[in-house]
């Protein structure tokens, strides 16, 4: 196997106790854990990992190496690799390949030495991985299948799929239950505002926020706004969305008209170049922009930059650009999403839900995958439940059952 | 034709200005009733409606009618029939076959009577209407298809279909996201406090309310419940929906533990006896009891009316019933669904969508509906986006439309 | 005594029903009831009501009675005074002067009946009946004092104190915490949109509601807006409280700017002809218009129905107003208070909370007015604390005390 | 005037930057800054400022001087102090007596040091510089009088003047609605949330928080609970704060019944040793505790780090104490004030408000003081309107005034 990349071995006593802390606060993974050392599901197995490379994710790798796996583990977003966590997943005995700061092209090298474990499984987030493995014929043979974490993997591994051109099946993780109404929804809902506050001080309250984007994450982002006490814009292509969106207590506009009645600006969209030249035109003086979607460049940083007179660090994770005619607008988190830029990302009990989905998945792949078509799959039902069960049960909540007179009512229907 | 049946013709003003009324507040229906009579898409088409008969839906027969149909009502509740509105429709010309307050046995007929039309096309609310078509197989030649308002037909249907007994298509406007996400979350989340409000003149805020069932009406039960001030505790047999209840600020545990702490208690679940005579015997004195579901006998009504020493009303739509041992629970509108027993049903905007899938995928099925395999469908997706679009217009919203790079964008993930 | 002045003495079952349930809902006074009755601290005094004449107000006036006192009642609006009640509180001995729909000089003319009771203590609502004590001096000897429900009244009896011609003591129920933070901001929040949507069968979610001032009412009537989905505009002339309704997520602007936005606009100002000419020229098509302050002139409806072209009822409370251009306006409840107008007033268990300050407080002045100088007076501490505690007691919720080491520190600032 | 006390005046432009930030995010402040430099009406005087030392007190302080005072300024929070900012006000030419981190008795000693400047103004929080004041009865023939910032410090003003032992003339600021409507209810009920999630990386809806009194400040601190999703549970030992908190949809109940259903407890009471040891026996594994009020041993800290059996720490801000029976209870920021410990402190808009009364009172008192008594004075009416429209101006928005008929009507009831 391929040496370890990892910067600074130094720092694994660090990482180490944010891996502790994040354990503490992931009942689900920690049950998983215990069941997967208890039944070696994983035994034999190859695994890579490509996601955040930050605690939470370390702390799936290692229930992964627990369930019997030889795991490799390599980051998805140079911006969100912890170094610390690096050092201590390695010190731990897994392969390791990241760097926080990494260039596009090492991140691209890193996922090639992890992939050279000849992986029978990946846990993918965005669908780089994927990409490359179909790049490597070589490795094919081996793969047993794959997990999507988002949103864009999900919509990458389909358009492959409809190609004839996906080489084995993928777990669509973002389609559970259990993903989208709680990481999308209240995980990105509450971490975006966590970054905002911690990036400027400043209150929320008050302010008039335009939200770009009404999906999941959206949806999640312009309620906590709400909750948080301000008044909430939403600018949207599909009406269906839109409409939802104004019997939520939102106003919708174009997004021209929203631009100039904004203090903030967050983008939640997934579409490169959402807010654009014409709009950042239309912006007031003092505006601040940040996003919150998959890609850096929803907001057009490349023009804002190219045509601001001054640009200069105002906070840590603030820089502010003078635009030709005196107003200042305010970039967070360099336009990077700005609950990894400005935050530590997701919940721990967030990121629980969406990892043991993975864990679980993994596990559905070792033993059902050979038997699955090269195919886009939704995760089965039967581990959405699952999950929520344990989740439940790790907020100590009991919940009823149907009675069998009950379950006789309703199949009555059905029969 | 069968000669109408119509209690109160003399009431026919007062229904007129009922139907004036809704009108004046149902943008969408009112464009497509100019569309329809520009372009007659139903000339020619026999069409049988049986949803609650009141104001809104007697603008929807009309609808139809002005497209070029012959229409025949009949109601879908007794409970919810208006009289006035019957008369009103006769005298518009309409086939009439409903009163308030009929037998089981004379709902019934009055379905009879109308099917004696010999529809093309049929609106149906629970599925009794495609019940009864299915028992006359004479009929079943003209039948071109059906349309479906609610998740109990949309479970029957589905039913049908899958033992291979569904003799025409029946598309089903439940499952599509202009219904589900505004009928059921807004429509009933706020019809139901209008009814419970009305019925008690009782205070919201403070309270705890215990919501039984967070499909989409108990969830937009429960959000309404608190945005009016009260602590909400949601009983739900699905981990998944009870996990979201948690995530969304509720309490969630079991019924029977959650019945003492309840001031109101209301079952939104679709199950029957879902308050049966353990939960009863739980409840502390004065405990207020609501069904906001489909079927009157969610609460187990027959038993709190057996088991009662004392039963008496104590305000319009409130009945008291003294238990054995003293306490005192309060039923409001007899058990039957409380937003149309205690109040007007849901508000007039909302039905304009619900009711714009129907006169639009009615019309899908006049001109499509041959070529259709006898199955339940989705509504076409281009359906749910034209009603988005006029409940925009309608409210006087413009929105975005992506750029022809966003879409090449977008798109390049899918080539 | 004056012979009863009772429209309709042979409504008294349904006035008693009403009563009876107002009583279940109502445990502070019925606590009260009780300690009245063993304790009889109002025996030989004679007690004039002029309240809002509904069972709420009957269970008080029944409560005084309990306490040994000689009670006459009338009304303080004509639109909310019921004559069932009012026939069922004359069956149980007390002396009723009030009918539905009387016009101003009979109103007049029934308060000057109660007043021939010569009365110890006064209750009043608006200050109507304090002006008319004062322009009978003969009256004045026996007078111990008065209890003053709302701000109108309020400063009406500041004034004459400011003035030197106060005659008697006042007690300010309504600057009671026990009383706005839970009957302006709860009573009056919920009840205007119980009033509003039993009038309109509309939805308020994705409506934009212009609130025109943000008192404690008005902040009650927005913040439910909000919480049924509202998109809320507050206009208000005082700086702080525009500027703390921004920070509450609302928009602010001037009037005549947000009228063109308004889907519902709602007055809660106590200044006659909040909503002017020019502004019912700035309102777009069927937009709805309603009260709900204590002024049936807050709208200028004067001026609405002037210069309207047409003008006819739509719906039970709710008149179209045509104008020369051609747009509809839909005015509620004819201007009234809309919750009295159009609903039932407040929630009973508002009610407890203002009635038991009542009770008390005319115990209070019976027990101590002699030694109170003729001002303006604030109802002491004691009182608000003590309802308070019936309430959480009613509510079944227990609270801790200070423990003697805290209550040391406590102090310990203020040695 | 004594040499400054300044740690780190290498870190000056860091806290240049900081100044800087929070200047373009004081819009209030900015303009009393022209307008104080034009007019200069603290020509002459001295100023003493103790309130917590980070940039935007340092703000507050240059615009004293911007008026024409010599400005010395100290802490009143060695955990509140900024090291970077010391030094770039020190830069400034003002005097600087702190020192993050400083011993109680260093706090003391810079206090003395700032008040051998002799001030004729004291700007105060919590109560501390005004005491040291009456230690020296040299200094009071100078002095013209104090604003005092919070709660705490204004039971200790009314507690001297009730005494008869204040010397000079005390505004109180915590007192102004545009103090505590902003700077309590949003700036703490926004900024302990930003401290907690920043300490923690943990999901805050779906979680069980325990918030102990509910004042201004922990009213908006139980609100944005809500708002992220959170159930409430507040402990208060006020019946009609304790009643205020039910009717907002938040649960009540005795703390110790409170306790082992908490994910999260939150002090906010000004008592010390509200969280005490039978309350920490009875919470469960895994329970955060934090605390959001002035003193730094609401939390009996001392008690939990001696009964603990292990102690470490478990992420920055977060120390875990592992108990005798095995649980662990993690402790937010040493139990020290959470938003100002593992955050930023209030929002800069907020205190923006807050230091715009100061700024104001220090003017009024500079003017007028030498007329008022010594005494504890509430802020003008007119300072408070003043402000608000500031504020409102600050963010764009206008407002209507009443007309002359309207100020006509309302004053014809004060005729």
């Amino acid at each position: 196997m391929q040496p370890n990349v990892v910067a600074h071995p130094e720092w694994a006593a660090e990482g180490t106790q944010r891996i502790d802390w994040v354990r503490r606060n992931m009942p689900i993974l920690r049950q998983l854990e215990e069941e997967f050392r208890a039944q070696q599901p994983l035994a034999g197995k190859r695994v890579v990992v490509s996601v955040h490379l930050e605690a939470k994710t370390a702390y799936l790798a290692l229930v992964l190496r627990a369930g019997g796996a030889e795991v490799a583990v390599t980051g998805s977003n140079p911006e969100s690799t912890k170094d610390d966590v690096v050092a201590a997943l390695a010190e731990e005995g897994l392969h390791l390949y990241a760097r926080h700061g990494a260039t596009p092209e090492e991140m691209r090298r890193y996922m090639g030495l992890a992939l050279d474990l000849s992986p029978h499984l990946v846990i993918d987030d965005g669908g780089d991985l994927v990409e490359l493995l179909h790049e490597r014929p070589e490795l094919l043979p081996d793969v047993i299948g794959a997990c999507e974490e988002t949103t864009s993997g999900v919509m990458r591994a389909r358009a492959r799929a409809r190609a004839g051109q996906l080489a084995f099946p993928v777990l669509l993780i973002n389609e559970a239950r259990c993903k989208y109404l709680f990481d999308n929804v209240h995980g990105t809902g509450q971490s975006v505002w966590d970054g905002v506050m911690r990036a400027t001080n400043l209150v929320v309250a008050g302010k008039t926020v335009v939200v770009i984007g009404y999906g999941w994450c959206g949806k999640g982002v312009a309620t906590r706004a709400q909750g948080l006490g301000a008044r909430v814009i939403v600018c949207e292509v599909d009406p269906v969305k839109a409409a939802d969106a104004l019997m939520n207590g939102c106003q919708v506009m174009p997004l021209l008209e929203a631009c100039p009645q904004a203090d903030l600006v967050l983008t939640v969209t997934g579409i490169r170049h959402t807010l654009r030249p014409e709009h950042l035109a239309a912006l007031r003086d003092n505006t601040l922009l940040a996003n919150a979607g998959h890609f850096w460049d929803e907001i057009d940083v490349t023009h804002l930059r190219s045509e601001a007179v001054e640009c200069r660090p105002l906070r840590t994770h603030v820089e502010g650009f003078r635009m030709p005619d005196g107003r200042w607008l305010h970039l967070l988190g360099g336009g990077n999403i700005v609950n990894i830029s400005c935050a530590d990302g997701h919940p721990a009990e967030i990121m629980d839900t969406s990892f043991a989905l993975q864990a679980l998945s993994v596990r559905h792949l070792a033993e059902h995958g050979a038997s699955l078509p090269p195919d886009a799959h939704l995760v089965p039902e039967a581990i959405d439940q699952r999950v929520a069960e344990l989740k439940l049960a790790g907020s100590r909540i009991r919940i009823d059952t149907l009675t069998p007179d009950q379950v006789a009512y309703r199949d009555g229907w059905e029969a």
